[in-house]
C-alpha cells in the first residue's frame, strides 16, 4: 500500500496522491499553502474522511508555518481564518471538523505552555499533525484486526465506495478487514466494488488499491447488489461512514440501497469507522448532507457529457443509513451492535 | 413525440433513432436487410422491450422481402433461419420471442391461404408488422389513461431506466401514464429519472423525451433513489419491465433496489407493461438473466475507461422484483395488483 499523505518533514509540506488522476496515472501532489490544501479536500484530489482529517491537520500545520513570524494574536487569528476555510470544504465530514478542532485545542494549549511563542507552536502543531496521521494507521490496523474475525474464508464482501487505504493515510477502513484477513490471517476473501456515482471511487480507487495487494476484486455498477445478493453472490457486506450520529450512519449516497438489500436478504452489513467519525450527541436529522455541482453527474469525469443541456440534476454526495438495518459497526476497539455502540461512548 | 421506428412503406425499410446517439445527435437508422435489424437490436440502437419487439417484427419483414422470389419451403426455411438469429440478440426480452412467433404463426397461416404464394404472404407479414407498429401506440395510449388515474397532481414521479415513447414505438409504457396525466388530464407532474448505468437510459433518453415534450424532468444517480425517498421528494414509482413472470418484474438492473426503497417508504411501485410482456406460465427461476459485456461498464459509452485494465466487471442487464414490493401491473387493460395480474390473465 502507497501512503495516501505524508509529511515531508525537509520541505514542510503535504505530499498526496492525486486520487482525480487513479486508476490510470499514479500522480502526487506536492502542497505546503493551506488554501490550496483546502481546494485538494473540496475538489477530491484527496477523499475519504480518515485522510481527510489528517490532510486538515497537515493544513493547519501549512497554515501556521505561513505565519510563524508573526506575532501571537495575528498568528492565532490567521489559523482561526484557516480552520473555517478547511472546514467550509466538505460539510459532512464529521473528521474535518474533529481534526481542525484538535488542531486548534492544541494551539491553546502550546501557546499556555510556551508563552504564546508561535514558533514553537508551529512545532507542536506539526507534531500533533503527523502523530495524527500515525494514530490513523494504527487504528486503521485495530479496525482490520476487530473485523477480520467477522470474515470467513471463502467469503465475498461487497463495499460501496473506496474506504480503503487510498480513503485514508494507509491502510483503510472497510477494506482493513480484508488486508487484515487476508494478509495476517490466510483467509481467502474476495470483494465486489459497487462502481459508485458519480466519481466512481469504487470502479477506480477500490478495484486499484485492491488490485495493487493482489486481493481479487471485481466491479459492478450500484444498481446490480441487490441482484447480487439475491444470486448468492455476496456474503457479507462493509462499508465505511463519513458521520455516525445516534440513529444512523451517513456513507457515499447509494449505500442505504445497498443496506436495504442487505436486510433483505440476511447478509450482514458492517461499518468500519475510526471513533472519530462518531458524532452520537446528533441526530441525522441534524445533519446536512452534501449537494454537489450536477456537473459531476452530467459530465463524467469531466470527459462524457450525459445529460441534455438545461435538464437539472441532483447531486447528494450522502445519504442516511438508519441502525436498523446495520448489523455492526467496526471501530479500534471492538465490534457493535448500534445499541452497543451508543453504550460504549455515551 | 417523434415515433421511434417505422415502417417506410417506398423503401420497404425500417426507419429507426438510433439511440446510442442520443441526446446530442438525432440520427436515423434505415435499415432493409434483416442481419442489419438483429445487429442493431443487440447494439441498442433500438432497445425497450415494446420497440424491440415491433422491430423484430419489421425485420421478419424484410427477411421475406429477402426471399419473396424463392420457392414457398427455401422462403420458409430462410424465416426460420432469421427468427433464430433475431430471437438471440437479447434473451430476457420475452417481446422479442412474442413478436418473431406471431409472425411466425401468420407466416403459416397465410401459407394455408395463399397456397404457399411467397409474394403474397410477404405483403402479409409486413402488414402484420405494420399493425403491430399500430397496435403499440394504441396500446401505449390505454396503460396511460390507466395509469393516469393512479397519480395525483403535484406529484414527482420517480423512473429508472427509459420505459418512454424511445422504448416502444410511441407513447411509452412507463412514462405513458405522465404523459396521459399531464396532455389529457392537465395535471401537474415531474419526474426524476435514475440516469440508470451501465448504458445511462435515464440520463440519456428519459431525460431527452420529456424535455422534448416539455415535462419537467431531473435527473439523478442510481444510488440517490433512497435518500430522495426519505427526504419525502417522490410521491410515485413507475418502472417498465422487459418480462413478468408469475412471481417477479424482471426489468432494467437497479429496478429491484428501488422497488425495495419504495417499499420502505409506502411509496407506491408501479410496473407498466403491455399484455404482450407477460410471461406468467414460467417463474423468475426459469429465466435467463442476460450478461452483458463487461466493457460497457468499464468504458463508458466507449468514452471513458475507469477500471484498472485486468479487472473483471459484472455487467448483469436486468434484476427481478419480487410481487410483494409491486404496488400495481399497468397493462393496456386497466392496473391490477400482482394477485389480480394472475387471476386475470390465468
Amino acid at each position: 500500500m502507497i501512503p495516501t499523505i505524508e509529511w515531508i518533514v525537509g520541505k514542510n509540506c503535504i505530499k498526496m496522491i492525486d486520487q482525480t488522476k487513479l486508476p490510470f496515472e499514479l500522480v502526487f501532489l506536492e502542497l505546503i499553502n493551506y488554501r490550496n490544501v483546502a481546494k485538494s479536500i473540496k475538489d477530491m484530489n484527496v477523499r475519504g474522511a480518515p485522510a481527510i482529517g489528517v490532510t486538515a491537520a497537515m493544513g493547519m500545520a501549512c497554515a501556521a508555518i505561513e505565519y510563524r513570524n508573526e506575532e501571537y494574536n495575528k498568528f492565532k487569528s490567521e489559523l482561526e481564518k484557516a480552520a473555517e476555510i478547511i472546514k467550509a470544504t466538505r460539510p459532512t465530514a464529521v473528521n474535518l471538523f474533529w481534526a481542525v478542532n484538535r488542531i486548534m485545542k492544541k494551539l491553546e494549549d502550546l501557546a499556555e505552555k510556551t508563552g504564546n511563542n508561535t514558533n514553537k507552536i508551529t512545532d507542536g502543531l506539526i507534531n500533533e499533525a503527523k502523530l495524527m496521521a500515525e494514530v490513523d494507521i494504527n487504528t486503521n490496523k485495530s479496525i482490520g484486526k476487530h473485523g477480520a474475525d467477522m470474515l470467513e474464508s471463502g467469503d465475498t464482501v461487497l463495499t460501496h465506495c473506496n474506504a480503503g487505504s487510498l480513503a485514508t493515510v494507509q491502510y483503510g477502513t472497510a477494506l482493513a478487514p480484508v488486508y487484515w484477513a487476508v494478509k495476517e490471517q490466510g483467509k481467502n476473501i474476495q470483494v465486489i466494488a459497487d462502481e459508485t456515482r458519480p466519481r466512481l471511487q469504487g470502479a477506480r480507487l477500490t478495484a486499484f488499491e485492491l488490485q495493487y495487494d493482489k486481493i481479487p476484486v471485481k466491479v459492478e455498477c450500484d444498481g446490480s447488489s441487490g441482484l447480487l445478493m439475491m444470486l448468492g453472490k455476496i456474503q457479507k457486506v462493509i462499508v465505511g461512514a463519513d458521520r455516525i450520529t445516534n440513529d444512523a450512519v451517513m456513507n457515499k449516497v447509494g449505500t442505504y440501497l445497498v443496506a436495504l438489500a442487505a436486510k433483505r436478504h440476511n447478509i450482514p452489513f458492517y461499518v468500519a469507522a475510526p471513533v472519530s467519525t462518531l458524532s452520537l450527541k446528533e441526530s441525522s436529522k441534524d445533519v446536512e448532507i452534501e449537494q454537489r455541482n450536477g456537473e459531476e453527474v452530467a459530465n463524467i469525469l469531466g470527459k462524457v457529457r450525459i445529460v441534455p443541456d438545461g435538464v437539472e440534476v441532483l447531486n447528494y454526495a450522502f445519504d442516511i443509513t438508519p441502525f436498523d438495518l446495520v448489523t455492526g459497526i467496526i471501530t479500534e476497539d471492538g465490534v457493535f451492535r448500534p445499541d452497543e455502540l451508543l453504550k460504549k461512548y455515551p
